[in-house]
């Protein structure tokens, strides 16, 4: 049997989330819908945060949106007092519509244009610069508003940190960051602009990284960059230390890493520089996947079951939906949430409707046996699930729904064909 | 220097798409922005039509509509005569809206739901069955509404193509279609349903494949099907060969086969067997990337340039926008749109704005010298492009122009951070 997390159960042979009877959950909202539990992710929080204060008494952690940017999810984390890692204009306003304050922002990405800068000038967000030319750009454009924007440099730090490529950002071939060689350049180039202040220092090794010791040596890199920058007189703020950390998606397999393995990791790597230093600027980090994944399920209803070579259970629920197995062969743990007491009687391939041979969910897991009807629960979905979602195959993107302490409602409705064609024009000549 | 295809052209530096100055569409639309010539989808329709013609008389164009939705296309299309391959409710409602037929449309998939079941009966639409489970619940549907409604088998013809593993529909492996061996049996079930009657057989092998011989070896294997369920007493109204051909993403490279030669290995294939079994089917065929692949361009932005152990060319569309690259090591030529004529001066990487190292559009490109500001088009984005864009990152969909003989005007305008809000809906408990 698959081990449970703690906000998931089991009662009656059915799936409960939150308190909620997953199979209720699903009548009600229709499927494919995902089910996050409110409360997972203030523990998740507070788990970073207690974990982080026993080393170092300045700390806070930015949320890093791209993983799941539903509004109720920021309010919730803006409630208990989080920042975010911003990518986008887009991510900026939902943060601050949520009520996360300005300051707790960094708005982070090697590639912003000049309506992000001025977004984050106007309302006093902080920049991580990617590159010489985007600090004279965005010079430039605190110039033209009269202002000062503060900001940080992201460092490559050149590390290979076992995770996949795709999403290894500290690889010293990554798009992302400056090389280290060259960051002393960058801040002095910053300290020369008169409408820009570097205040902090930016590091990002990559996601879903299951090892301690890669967050350790990025900490490492980042305090001999930080050492050298403090003698050419960078008076730090902050120091951000990106996200990361892993999750342990197979429920059979071993543990992910604890928040107090993290912290017990890095923070004293930086607390050690800093005191040395005589400085006590901020610690940050950008926890996305660690502080969300395991907060939510994906219920999606079978629609029929084929006997080939393999036998296949045809979910409503397709890379449309969930695109990480698809796209990042990615391992989720399926259950069937209507017969989640039940043992395991044969070998079953969960596949989606798109028209696609690689839109397969799981492949060849042990279920019980299975029907048209039934409900397959897929755990781990709260990042990048909905977040990645298309309307490929001409489907509206699906529902979502937040539970807490046996209460239930929608965070977002589903999508309708009236969804699909919401941006449409129709040109002069085809009227 | 890139070959450029027909409907692209350069004058004074400067990149046209169907007669418009592609810096203008930019200046006017903003970026990033797909840019489709009408007139090229209704060569490419033609050009099918004509070279099928030439072997059969009775042959009708399914466009596979989920290569890219878009009303207007569909709208082209259904104007031209088209049929298409539907493979959701969703696809069915815009194929409708468009103008086209109930009747020449085939409502494909591995998995449908009763509503999808209903819709085809309601609209009398033809369905291409996928397993004995879906035959069962169709007839019930039927049953249910008093009607009867026609149907094909998707064979899988357990053909090992050359594409990439993810579009290889017809492998013996693939979730899609009942095994050759099955096949008879499927049809007898259908036979002795009340509310179903079997009039056709369909097929897929994959897409984006660049040899003949996989197409002909399918219509081989359909045929012997086709002439084993004659025998069986199945009154055939349509065969259905699906699509699948490959087009010519890179442009230095080899052509891609053409219509004829499509034309030329398939349909003698069938009109032998038909001739020899005294029966007229119509031959439907399923084109989606070759019909309106080579209509579109992706214009994009330059945000930034960095130099670091490569220079980068930071623009504003990343696989939110277009996701081949990313999810399938897709190839797509890339121009410097505003520096069209101007010679190559070095390498660069073209990347994106998302958040993931693998959000890179184009590797190691022979360039001229770009700057901030300049403006990149992606080649070849007619399919797959929009159609599986997403708002990862918290970015709007960007917007989509059609053009043709020099007049250009929207056919979907960008989104905006309303856009990400529209479906959400705020908990009880949150407000």
């Amino acid at each position: 049997m698959v081990n449970l997390p703690p906000n998931l159960s089991v009662r009656n042979n059915h799936l409960f989330i939150g308190g909620c009877d997953t199979t209720e959950l699903a009548g009600t909202y229709g499927t494919p819908l995902y089910v996050t539990d409110e409360d997972r992710i203030r523990d998740n929080y507070q788990g970073y945060v207690t974990a982080l204060s026993l080393y170092y008494p300045r700390t806070r952690v930015l949320y890093a949106a791209k993983a799941n940017g539903n509004l109720s999810i920021l309010k919730i984390l803006a409630q208990e007092g989080a920042g975010a890692d911003v990518f986008s204009s887009g991510e900026v306003h939902l943060a601050l519509l949520a009520g996360m304050q300005p300051g707790f922002l960094l708005f982070n990405g090697s590639s912003k244009t000049k309506e992000d800068h001025r977004l984050a000038v106007e309302k006093g967000i902080r920049v991580s610069l990617d590159s010489l030319d985007e600090l004279s750009q965005l010079n430039q454009v605190a110039k033209e508003a009269g202002k000062v924007v503060e900001v940080s440099f992201r460092v490559n730090p050149a590390l290979d940190v076992p995770t996949h490529p795709k999403i290894a950002t500290g690889l010293a071939t990554s798009k992302f960051g400056i090389p280290a060689t060259e960051i002393l350049d960058a801040y002095k180039a910053a300290l020369s602009c008169e409408h820009v202040t570097p205040v902090g220092i930016h590091c990002h090794i990559g996601s879903q990284i299951l090892d301690i010791e890669p967050f350790a040596q990025e900490a490492r890199v980042l305090m001999q960059v930080v050492s050298e920058l403090h003698r050419l007189g960078v008076k730090f703020a902050f120091v951000d230390l990106g996200g990361g950390l892993g999750v342990a998606y197979d429920h059979h397999g071993s543990a992910a890493p604890t928040f107090s393995d993290y912290a017990g990791a890095v923070i004293p790597v930086c607390t050690d520089t800093f005191s040395r230093l005589g400085i006590q600027p901020e610690i940050w980090i950008e926890p996305g996947r660690s502080m969300v994944c395991d907060s939510t399920i994906l219920l999606t209803r079978v629609n029929s079951v084929k006997r080939a070579h393999k036998t296949f259970v045809n979910v409503d629920a397709g890379f449309n939906t969930l695109i990480r197995p698809a796209m990042y062969d990615s391992f989720h743990e399926v259950l069937v949430a209507n017969r989640a007491g039940e043992a395991a009687c044969g070998t079953f391939t969960v596949t989606g409707p798109i028209c696609e041979t690689g839109d397969i969910l799981a492949h060849d897991r042990q279920l019980p046996d299975i029907t048209a009807g039934d409900l397959v629960a897929v755990l781990d979905t709260g990042a990048y699930g909905y977040a990645m979602a298309s309307q490929y195959n001409g489907r509206g993107r699906c529902a979502e729904a937040l539970v807490r302490k046996g209460e239930a409602d929608l965070m977002r409705r589903a999508e309708t064909t009236q969804d699909l064609m919401h941006a449409l024009v129709t040109p002069s000549w085809l009227k």
